[in-house]
């Protein structure tokens, strides 16, 4: 076993992340020692490629071997962030079972096989956190689980990829084109160059399920999430949303779900392009910034807001993270785990209540407008606002609704689609944050 | 010694929110239960008034005679929300050594004997437990405590108190005075009948000492922080700062200083009228609603916002730590302590840096602004933008400084009272959040 002076720990990955926390380790060393009680030196890391040049960085603390790591007697704690399903996967699970506490950034992970990490943890009594693997810098993970278990979380909603945010601001401020601003995004090191797990949602759905999962108790992995991303918004989309007063925005929304006739309790998960109001405090976050709305039935509305990705900002949630593990074995107990004991079901998308926005391209005809309410009102769908603007031969149509449920929503597009005066519909784009 | 299946808990107080803790705690016990992994059951309340109308609580359990809760060897934590330094300090410390945990939401009480009942709960080997403290509802001193405890805290600024807030929204959107915004707080219940300790500054003060203690790891107290209150402002004043693109709130700012020459840190810890620019996200935060921004060396700008006081988002925090405490006890281990191993200087005022918006009537003849701006200058403060504007007679002059020490700003003032041309210095309010 090794010195109880120090915490000695194995850094799985030397990426972004991995080499500011190396960096801040030293650069911090007196406070982080003062803080957590105890000294924390980097013993190992692991890295693909021993010959990168790596400024700052011991040479001899690296290896190529991550499983020499995870099975080190001298190592106390292993930090992992390589990211993907495996081998992470593996390493995690083999350091729990060699009696090490874990701290990870793996959000995709987590949602994949979350309930199988947290078992190990528990049978392995080790110590495991994530804080960096949501919102990055934000503390949002600590708060649900913690301060905010006292109440009942009725939702959250939140901006939780930033990659997108910073995507839709750039079209929403300069009319760009979800092209131009994905390229300008990827110029800027926002966007990766395959960039599918951001602007598909893959990367926002994990993020949801894991605060679905903390929020209510229940397990909730990235398969439970509806997921639509951002590649069918235009910049029309864009301006006629800014023309009334929106702003379109990637949301994860995980609620629980108040079924009509029945007591029975389920929760939603989905993560889509959402037009809100530019006055709901959601629509002023911009660029690569994240933003956490909580509501809860006693505590009310919460908000958290910061940078949602980064070196910096994700190591610095990785040092709490490393600092509560080490106050903990000062004390010789572990930090909260998770539960799961609501153990609710999750709901087919069909289920969850919001409100449309439907875009159309209609014959400027007389009755065009009496055949379109008339298959809205069919559906149990009521319209809040209509606007219809003459373009000649043809028309746009656009329809915004009350609040109603997926089913009758989407069963309302499938019948308008199929009127003769409606030639095309452009876009239908989910509302949020009217009240 | 009290059984382990269940955690017995005495309750000092039964307002506003200790009302709504045993309500919850009865309404929730079956989740509260799930996630404590032990059952919660209040045991006994003190009150002043047994006769009161209580609704919803058994008489059964009152008592006016509060030292038997505490020293009772069948509960084994306290939640205190009466308030008020004594006898609430005493049945504290009596209680932890009694071996009793603590929860509280006394943030008077914290700011002026905190060290007292931090050391008294360490050397009782005892959780004390205080989210509820400061802003209310939203998870502050966690976040502060234990996620950004990896990083360096640079500046924490925020609205922590509501009636001020709700005063100054009134005054900023109807254009009301400050005796009727009052008035119109004291009616709807947000301000007391003697609402000294909010519009003065106090309480914003005894919280803004909690945050700094917990962002820089030093002992704080209420006399440690610079204190005005917002009496001062007039209609006028808000009209002003309207009308240049600014708003006014009490802030509190708690921040490490850069002193020039000497590597030696001290932090500033302040509460005051604050002009901020529209733009800045703590400019919307309206009514009686709290946000604290946290500046952080790797996280950059966090924000957290929510309700700040009422007796059901208060009861959330307090339930949040009292799940906490279970936890830690079916762990058999305690909390994180705090840390004041930094133990930083606590600077004057005169040290702070921040920009100054003066207006003055003055003379309207020539050479006026020349004698201003030379004044300004022999203080080496210099001007960021000035108003100057005729009305007939006399004129009305607005300089905006750029950032310098308080001791400069102050001086400043002081020798523009001093000139000829200067009849008198209408008002001198703070400036932040500018570029």
């Amino acid at each position: 076993m090794s010195d109880d002076r120090v915490l000695r720990v194995g850094l799985l990955g030397a990426g972004t992340v991995g080499a500011e926390v190396a960096r801040l380790m030293v650069a911090n060393q007196v406070d982080l020692a003062a803080r957590a009680g105890v000294g924390l030196v980097i013993t190992k890391i692991a890295v693909r490629d021993l010959a990168a040049d790596r400024p700052g960085i011991d040479p001899d603390l690296l290896t190529t071997d991550a499983m020499s790591i995870v099975t080190n007697p001298d190592i106390d704690l292993v930090i992992e962030v390589m990211g993907g399903i495996e081998p992470a996967r593996t390493l995690i699970l083999t350091a729990m079972t060699h009696g090490k506490a874990v701290v990870t950034a793996n959000k995709a992970l987590l949602a994949k096989h979350g309930a199988e990490l947290f078992h190990a943890s528990d049978l392995a009594d080790v110590d495991f956190y994530y804080e960096a693997a949501v919102a990055g810098a934000i503390p949002i993970l600590r708060p649900l689980a913690e301060s905010l278990v006292g109440d009942h979380v009725e939702r959250v909603m939140g901006i939780i990829n930033g990659t997108t945010n910073y995507i839709l601001t750039k079209m929403h401020e300069t009319g760009a084109s979800f092209e131009s601003a994905l390229a300008e995004a990827q110029a800027l090191g926002y966007a990766e160059e395959d960039p599918t797990a951001d602007v598909d949602g893959f990367d926002a759905a994990a993020k949801a399920a894991i605060l679905a999962g903390l929020a209510f108790h229940t397990q909730v992995t990235d398969e439970d999430v509806y997921r639509e991303g951002i590649r069918a918004i235009t910049a029309d989309d864009v301006s006629v949303a800014k023309a009334m007063g929106f702003v379109i925005k990637l949301l994860a929304i995980a609620e629980a779900n108040e079924l009509h006739g029945s007591l029975e309790e389920t929760i939603s998960v989905r993560v889509h392009p959402t037009m809100i109001p530019v006055t709901h405090p959601l629509a002023s976050v911009r660029e690569a910034f994240n933003a956490v709305f909580v509501k809860c039935e006693s505590a009310g509305d919460l908000m958290f807001y910061g940078r949602g990705a980064g070196g910096t900002p994700t190591a610095s949630a990785i040092l709490g993270d490393l600092v509560a593990v080490a106050r903990n074995r000062n004390e010789g107990s572990l930090g909260p785990t998770e539960t799961d004991y609501a153990d609710l079901d999750i709901a087919p998308i069909g289920v969850s209540r919001t409100r449309y926005l439907i875009r159309m391209d209609v014959a400027d005809v007389p009755g065009v407008l009496a055949s379109v309410a008339s298959t809205v009102a069919q559906n149990d769908v009521s319209i809040l606002t209509v606007r219809q603007e003459g373009r000649g031969a043809d028309a746009e149509l656009v329809v915004l609704t009350h609040i109603a449920t997926e089913a009758a929503l989407a069963n309302t597009v499938k019948d308008l689609r199929q009127l003769d005066v409606v030639q095309r519909v452009v876009s239908v784009i989910r509302v949020e944050g009217l009240i």
